[in-house]
């Protein structure tokens, strides 16, 4: 029951045509979503140019198929994560619009342009070449919302000096989504080096004792640089959406 | 070596006081806090407000005595967290103008007057009345770096309606700090329900196989709802910290 | 030893043909099976209506079709769980009235009607679709059990007006199971909004620091909505068992 | 805004008093709560006898006396779990008619009697001597909220035939509720046993690896009978309110 | 119902005075106790002299002084475990003789002496002296059983000559119990050496990533040396108790 | 050197032929397996019947076929532990005297006739039918080192009955295996049933919180019937190998 | 920039081509590596023979040959590790002096001679059979680092005269590195025979509660044998790096 | 039996005053500490100028006290860890020579001179301040090995800069030790800044999920540095020791 419904309903009290008993039992069941709230939720996501994001995981190509044609019908940018590369080859027979990138794995329709916006670009910062994968969803999925990205992979702090070297990088940017496996240790250190929001993105690479990513998560939340916050293990997605969010807030 | 004592060196070697090669060996040795790093970073920290910090864990009440003189004597604001009750008496006794919140056991010291900056306040929430605590301490902090904060406190999901009620709260803010215990989904609900960033703080608050927050900690690394960035345990501090840095990129 | 032999002893007894000790030495060995207790409660067991269970996890096809087998032979019901679609189709061609379900991977045979029974429905609620496996093997398992059930799936705290929205749904529930994977939220805010039973399934669904499960189950063990408990992660059977006894409690 | 305040304003716009343009106004920020949600939930509580509860976890001594104050003040019974036993003294100095029970660590202040609800006696059992605390909290608790408590203790599995010897115990309940460390099989065995629900409510206690009741919580939630659901470890509380509801369901 | 009741019921059937229907009904519900299945245990244990045991963790004083009162009363021996020095003394005041050792914390009451049994002594082995408590633990619980015992302290693995030097002590037991914190490797070596059965006893002391015992647990768990059993973690009673019946088993 | 050399070497020393210096020399270096420690060892083994063992994971079949061949030609029995069936039927072919049983993947081959040893049968026992398998690696290898067996499967403590039923099997047996997953409770009844050495063998089967064996595994440590020691998660062979030391103590 | 642009811009500065203000801007960002730390890493890292390594583990074939290309072009020896046995052949068909070992999985493009150096050889050890592809791993990359390899393998800590059998080899070497899964007590005994550095390498190959070397990993960890360090599970490739930095410090 | 005895017995057979079997029984138990082993080893630890060692953890004062008066006597150095403040102080009034340092806990009794050893200095390095205790104990440990010490704290890598400007420090050790807490990100920098033997010692300093130094450990073994090995947690002796072996190895 949208607000239009409310007034209605007020207008036939107004007018005697519905007793104020009916008028109380339908309005105590009044649904919140009618009052508006979802729907201001999904109009500030739609303003600010996040696309609709269908998560591929655990979903089938005719699961994925389905939501992706409801979105295009509704002239909706539809991101699929997750979309492993056979999935990705079919759907993009059936929606020859579709870019798929296969190392961040995620499908991308827009048949709306995707404006730029934000403060400042995101800086997306990999650790090793392994962590890339992780690193190209945050980076793809923060391009499809509308950000600026700036990629600087392969800086560990194994060898600092390359970090030191491409400093200016990270001063450019607005927020830095660090992404990194084995020790995680590469987001304290940026953290130390830049006062801007740093997002650490433990990833699951790692020898034996990487226990999947759990060293890299306890060290980025065990961080001795201030400003350092966290998102799950391979969450590349998850980060582009925080920093976008983050880039995005008070230029609206 | 400041950059101005670099400028000297290289006047001197203009002016032929200093051979090429002794400057050579000068610069060659130059510690990087020298050639403006490390001072860039103090200067924008004391710029955009945010007093110095000591981390009271860990250290006598001389060593905080001590680095507090320091601080003072330059004219610093200082923050001292994790303070104890008896020390804070302590600290105040030697420095009278020292403002010590029991609650969230931070003593500060503000010679300089905090400036209000950043884009809007910052909302800090909590599930239960336990978690008041470390809520405090990060309301406290970010405070004391020029934000205006909103507290909402006792708002937890079992009885989701509070929160909805008082969503204003939510709507208002620039950033949102979730401090929940127990099984952390507030931040979830909270991240469902606005389009900014949202930080969550897990406590060690709860019943047996909480595991002194471990079990706050993994459902907010989980959230369902993207855009929840993580800080660690019991981390007010770290979590006013990323607020801040959040609250001011772009109004500098 | 069956009632039947005791009733002999005891004949035998009264009639003198066997003698007090020795009628003693045979009783103090009694196998209590054969006094009639496990006897009770399989009778307890099919008088509500609960078919026989054969668990399909690590049985080869031949056990399976073995037990069904029996079964059927007894005129019993029998429910398969965990029984993948390649087996399902076996035991369809060799039981052609078995109904199989590939969501929740359930085969069911019913020579015996299944009798409607329990105080109400029981609503299988999940927070994302990758979670209705789980739930389909606790609703499908709860109809094979004899109860009503109200599916309602994607109703996940991130947008906590979905399940606002659907409230009519609890609360014509008797027993309500929450399927949640991820941060495992959904079970406290149900919890919260109703005065009924409600039992938490953790999934195995998720990113990496989900742990396969590990962080919906330490969340809804630690819900701050009391009246929630919990069974084992992505034991859907478990949690349509258990709220198939508390839906018949004091009906039966 | 209650049910009362929206009939009030429904009849000032049926009398034309309010417009319905101002009417809309107040209904589109009419808060949840007001709706009558809560308060539903809230009158629903009273209704089944469950006095209020004040957890003294974490709380001092003047925010427990506090709440209890107000509670009384409104003429409901309350009840504070987690009271030590000094606190407990304290608080009886202040409410005379306070029953405090230095076991289960409970404080019962019942100005209105407490009827007797549900279908049946709830049945607590436990394993060893050491899980009474626990268990009396359960049992306490569920009193408090109106229930039949039978009492069996010290039935572990080590001696199962004690166990089978009390079974009439079991056979009497409506619920039962299982409170064990170590290793806590008995919630298995009585699971076993019975066809009605069986609440798991693991224990700290043990020897080394039992690392503080996660073996006895893994225990339960792996039970290999059905039925078993499992609450947090030491939380009798809330296996007792959740007993309440399996007993009340359908009763009211 | 003992034996004695049976017989009686059994008696008034062959006199005719009970009918069959009446008595089968009566030993339907026999309690299986008083079948004399756990009677049968008990007199098995006091026939291979082990006394009853009291676990002093979590009991009150009054509560252990009235177990133990009853067990003299009863003319049984009483070994009570984890006794705390001050209990001790205030137990042996009321006990005058009681023998408490303050090594293991173990207390003895033996009005009947302990009559040597088994098939030979019980060795028990520490890696350090840390250590030791544990194995006393275990020596003297094996002592009050009647076992004889022979001492084997400080022989770790990191001076491996020591433990070879003293290899006759370990020729010599029927069973050798290993004490061992730390990384446990002991209990590998030692099972290496002697083909009889071992038990290993982690500790829980160490060092940090000891973990409380858990690394010496696991360590023993994944003995490379077959034969080795473990019990849990600081248990000396419970592996003296698993020993006695090693050492008893045939020979009784 | 063995002692024949030794003797050897003595010998010549007698006869002037070696002088004391060189003796010193050689003896100095002696190897201890040398001196007959191992071979003691290994003699010891074949006396009491226990063939050579063979654990096949993580070997090629080269290895394998290669160990088995060198200890055939000496005329050892050697069983072949964790050997996947096709292996099997290649070592078959190999080795065509070779029993190889597929249920516990064991390869038997015994040119040596088994000698009956021990003091009684082992009895191993289950709690499902999925334990099986690991039980079948302690049955077939506790036969292979000569012990007598009895299997008593599927009789897990949800009905305890059918445990009670058969305690004859569990009386008659020297030593007991106790095999069992999920919540591995049957550890502690059969231990608190008979005053002999019981072995747990925690299983990996199970559902979520199983974690692969870890919560039988917690369980059984923390078993509150004391006298049972605990191997590692699905080391059936294990059991049967501590199990064959226990059953023949003190009877060669 | 490197020193002599350093020495060309200061050089300037002297001559007054260019300005105080310019030069300062210029050094103010002079990268760190410009100052020649990286190089000078580098250069000792060649210096000291050790070749380029290239981490196989989640690197395409593509990626793998395209950096191997580059280094053979500029005459480094290159090292793969973790190459699949398939990923290698194909290797060896591009560069046919590739030297592929299928047990480690090591390739090694030498053009250069793999000079000698060190102040003795290392020793590597293992426990099990098993455990030799690591160990192999550890082996070929000393080798490959100039360093004299000493294998000494399937001595575990059951057997303990097998190890002390072979004590010359632990003698002579100047590092060793213990390779060991299940237990992992290899290490702390090695650690007491000799008096020299020990790197410990837990083995991810054991039964169940390895928990895929963890329990090896906490076992060296906790090693009462002062001396011994420790590596990640299964990290051969690390323990050679590190033993030959040990070998090499103070002989260059 | 030491080398004069054994040679001593070879005599008596060369004499024929014992016979061939005689000589051949008494050789055959030959203790092998009594062939040297142990012995060589205690004059190779004395010889590089080592001291005694007890670790104070656990053991009494008395315990403490007679160890320490043994040495003494033996005119050992030696060297006390772990020893609380207090027991430090009645240890130095029993031996006044004794020096105590409260900060690494250490006692030291020094009646020999401690001889200058190894190839260059140790350095220890620390990332915060509140790691100092942990790094004096090895500092201190390692300067009475007969080390030269080079101690470099609270350069943690949220400010790289300081590391890097006192790199000097780290060029001029022979081996480095890194004291770290929280993520324990320096041993990964330093490791990456030297090419020589880096030690890890995490501790247990830090907020919520550092739990107890389990973060630092994590990542220090999944270090991206290549030859940095770890210790346990806090345990700055056994860094000590290790780097001390590492320093004198090939300059004896």
């Amino acid at each position: 029951m949208d607000p239009t419904s409310i007034k209605a309903l007020l207008e036939q009290v107004a007018r005697g045509e519905t007793g104020v008993g009916d008028a109380l039992a339908r309005l105590r069941d009044l649904p919140f979503k009618d009052l508006g709230y979802a729907h201001v939720d999904q109009h500030r996501a739609l303003r600010v140019g996040i696309p609709e994001v269908v998560f591929g995981t655990g979903k089938t190509f005719e699961q994925i198929e389905g939501i992706v044609a409801e979105l295009v019908a509704g002239d909706h940018n539809a991101l699929v994560t997750r979309l492993p590369e056979e999935l990705g080859a079919r759907l993009k027979q059936r929606f020859p619009a579709l870019q798929y990138d296969p190392v961040s794995r995620i499908g991308l329709l827009a048949p709306r342009p995707i404006e730029r916006r934000g403060r400042g670009p995101i800086a997306v910062v990999t650790a090793g070449t392994s962590d890339i994968p992780v690193a190209e969803e945050a980076a793809v999925t923060a391009q499809a919302f509308g950000n600026e990205v700036l990629r600087l992979f392969d800086v560990g702090v194994a060898g600092v000096h390359r970090l030191l070297h491409k400093r200016a990088v990270l001063d450019a940017a607005s927020v830095v989504i660090v992404v990194a496996g084995m020790e995680g240790a590469l987001a304290s250190v940026v953290g130390g080096l830049v006062a801007k929001p740093v997002i650490g993105v433990p990833t699951s690479i790692g020898y034996g004792a990487s226990f999947n990513g759990l060293a890299a998560l306890l060290a980025m939340l065990n961080s001795c640089a201030s400003g350092v916050t966290v998102v799950n293990i391979d969450n590349g997605f998850g980060a582009a959406y925080a920093a976008t969010l983050m880039n995005r807030a008070g230029v609206e």
